[in-house]
């Protein structure tokens, strides 16, 4: 399935009050290469494993495949990632017909705080709320897949 | 789970003639760093994810998941995988309570024939077929995930 999905930085934690969904998520991967990146999920009580192809030219859309596999399937193959686990809370606020998928993260990526929106074209117009900043599509820095190897509290 | 496994050189094409199921593998790397090996393997009609840890000192264990998957999901997924695909057809053939599963390999990598076989601990006892040349078990070069980037055709 092709994957659309546009993300932004957040510039104050005004989403919390808005947020109708809450669970930490920790991450490894088994690929953390762009073009073929292989991600092992817990999100909250549940595990999932999800193939990533590489991003288009403008960084909005790409090939994704999941499949949701059992927690302890989930705890094992955490254990043969790369170093660098991802750690996370996820907000999600309902916006219009959207719905803002908001990433807290934690450990060495803490202080960073990005939202994503997924649309079902890469033109679709959406309601951007107050605490949307800058947008971060395709920037490779912001990607997982890079903040597991190259932590956000390292930056500068 | 853990998976023993020895591998051994074959010899002659008896085997053929004891084979008891025989199809066509087709498989790539999402992975191929065996301390993570992610393989996509269409095997006759049925497509198949597979993750595999790094192997033990003697080579002979290493950890093992694997899922079934749709063939449309395994042809999707082929597609993002690392150039050099493995390309071969497995015989099975009974000896004694085990099974030998035995690749002859297409391609780049054709003139070669390797044979396996699944075992209960590391040092338990089977048949030798006359067909079963130089254990290879642990070398890394007869490793698929090698065979895909350093086809045999190559060596020397």
């Amino acid at each position: 399935m092709q994957e659309i999905e546009r993300k932004f930085l957040v510039t104050s934690e005004d989403f919390k009050n808005e947020a109708f969904k809450q669970a930490r998520i920790v991450q490894g991967f088994l690929n953390s290469n762009p073009e073929r990146i292989v991600r092992i999920r817990i999100h909250g009580e549940q595990g999932f494993i999800t193939v990533k192809g590489k991003p288009n030219a403008t960084g909005v859309s790409r090939f994704e495949w999941e499949r949701q596999i059992s927690l302890a399937e989930a705890e094992e193959l955490l254990k043969l990632c790369e170093p660098g686990t991802i750690d996370k809370n996820r907000f999600e606020v309902r916006n219009g017909d959207h719905i803002f998928e908001i990433d807290e993260f934690l450990g060495e990526n803490e202080g960073l705080i990005v939202a994503e929106i997924e649309l079902k074209s890469e033109d679709e117009a959406f309601l951007k709320p107050t605490w949307l900043g800058r947008e971060v599509t395709g920037e490779v820095k912001y990607y997982n897949s890079n903040l597991s190897k190259n932590p956000f509290q390292k930056w500068q």
